[in-house]
């Protein structure tokens, strides 16, 4: 307990980004300066070492997210640091020193855009030596989200997924995940540098919802494959492309909304082919697995952090250049990962 | 079998309303004579006394609908009549005679805007005496899929239920229905007109989508009665509208597209409501269930035809008017059937 005192978060001054309002000005976003709550018995206090910028952190500061804040408040939800003080459970005890990775989606604590955050010691993942910080500050959105989608394929016994946006960080873990398990996935782009980029990959259907024939090849494929899930992380037009292209009775499960616009989905692909639209949150598939099922899978993803669910970065920046980091994050989502590294 | 000859399709000249493309254009509507060919054992021969014009019909004729038919076609999929000649089965054979309510949906088979038609024996449904030609029309379509609508209610356990189209026949038919199995229905209409027909009819809770105030007042009105279950007919923003309205975990069943156009449906209810969006088609419904269970519905139905699921009629026509028909159907959808008398 010796070194408590000196990472008192009463007593040490901490930074973070913090957003005053749900406008979604990312120009509003500021860096203050403050003292941290006393800890709980449960929680633990992490020097974040990375933390990224997820769509979901996007979508928390424009208020479309699933959970808000009250302001002001700290956006991100997940990184990766060091736990220099605990509560006085023993899980949390036993956390003193570790370096993990942690998720922080509670409505009433800080997100993770800090030099120090308060989290709950369960939400707390400690890392493999082999792993880097810049590795694990992306460990548990993304790469639980692509195993979570895999797991919920193979339960449904698709033969065949499609997946939009399929270029994205979480796209290219399916890709690879989807390769493991030998299930066939119909990836859909919206570049052809994307399509060049997945075939390196060695994705095998990769489609470009840019080209004149997309719906027609689309359709050909899904049927062939007898794809009868997708994945949409788009919304707009392209989910009612999917659900018209896919074999009756399928399913699309909708998981982002980078298109900022409403599913548009012909009212016969419902009626007369029995297909249903239906969404995915990583938050509440968490919440409905087995806790202990939940450990397993955490530490199943770790073991595949370094390979398949390996995440790129494109750049790297300190609080104070928050403006630079959204700026490089909005000008090209898919060129990697862009951290925080306080 | 003496009547036999005197009705055999092969020589009795009949007259059929024609579509010989799927162009939607209802000028091309074409009234033919012809011959017919001979009855398999299975089929019988209905001389009809009326038939409606359903929302169906109009996306049969623009090629919407979930069947088409080899062109040329003739439109209409239910309708009443006598039976003046029948195949060799005996379940045929007994009918000879009988009046009937009748379905025909079957790609193969002829449409039931025609003063002949041929139907499979099983697709008949003898009529009490008390029940007239008119009524007995619109025996199947309306009354079987607002059974059946009610009945999935009752399956899913719904604590209240939203429909839109409320105003229309078969939204009437749930209105009285679910007032019979005291179920709470939230009836949305467009027209001011429309919500006094219904509290008219004893509905409780009637919401015009055309006031300012809709999206609140459903939002509220969903959650104080927590109806996790709506069945929409029109498609297009209104889906939107309900499906964000609802609380979470609901689902949205869509069996109509009067709007003709693509539900629009934001990505959010999806993702961060668990909120489902599927269909129905009365047809796929019938295909599910046990066809003695089926027989047991359609008497159900025929009982309740005089009372809970009658329709009101507001034109007939003989099939030489198909125009002035048509024309008096898309002027006032919701003021009771259309029907062709032939």
């Amino acid at each position: 307990m010796s070194e408590q005192p000196t990472f008192d978060p009463t007593i040490i001054r901490t930074k973070a980004l913090i957003i005053s309002d749900y406008s979604g000005d990312l120009a509003k976003l500021t860096l203050v300066e403050r003292n941290l709550r006393p800890l709980k018995a449960h929680e633990v206090l992490v020097k974040v070492a990375a933390t990224p910028i997820n769509p979901s952190d996007m979508m928390f500061i424009n208020g479309s997210y699933g959970i808000t804040k009250p302001l002001p408040a700290v956006p991100g939800f997940e990184g990766s640091g060091t736990i220099v003080s605990t509560g006085d459970q023993l899980y949390s005890k036993v956390l003193l020193g570790k370096r993990v990775s942690f998720a922080t989606q509670a409505p009433e604590d800080d997100g993770a855009w800090a030099d120090y955050v308060i989290v709950a010691a369960r939400q707390c993942l400690p890392l493999a030596e082999s792993l880097s910080f810049e590795q694990a500050a992306s460990a548990i959105v993304n790469p639980v989200s692509a195993w979570a989608l895999i797991d919920i394929a193979r339960q449904r016994q698709a033969k065949a997924v499609v997946q939009t946006a399929a270029a994205s960080q979480l796209g290219r873990m399916l890709v690879r995940l989807a390769q493991r398990e030998k299930l066939t996935l119909i990836n859909i782009v919206r570049r052809e540098a994307q399509v060049e980029l997945l075939q390196a990959l060695g994705a095998e259907y990769v489609l470009n919802s840019s080209s004149p024939d997309f719906a027609e090849m689309l359709s050909k494929l899904c049927h062939e494959q007898q794809a009868n899930l997708a994945f949409d992380a788009v919304g707009g037009e392209l989910v009612g492309q999917v659900v018209s292209a896919m074999p009756k009775g399928s399913t699309i499960m909708v998981y982002g909304a980078l298109a900022d616009s409403a599913c548009q989905i012909d009212p016969r692909s419902l009626i007369f082919e029995n297909k249903h639209v239906t969404g995915f949150w990583l938050t509440d598939w968490i919440g409905q697995i087995n806790p202990l099922n939940f450990a397993r899978i955490t530490k199943n993803v770790q073991k595949l952090l370094l390979d398949e669910l390996t995440s790129t970065v494109q750049g790297r920046f300190k609080l104070h250049e928050a403006q630079n980091a959204l700026e490089l994050y909005q000008a090209n989502m898919t060129g990697g990962k862009v951290l925080f590294t306080p």
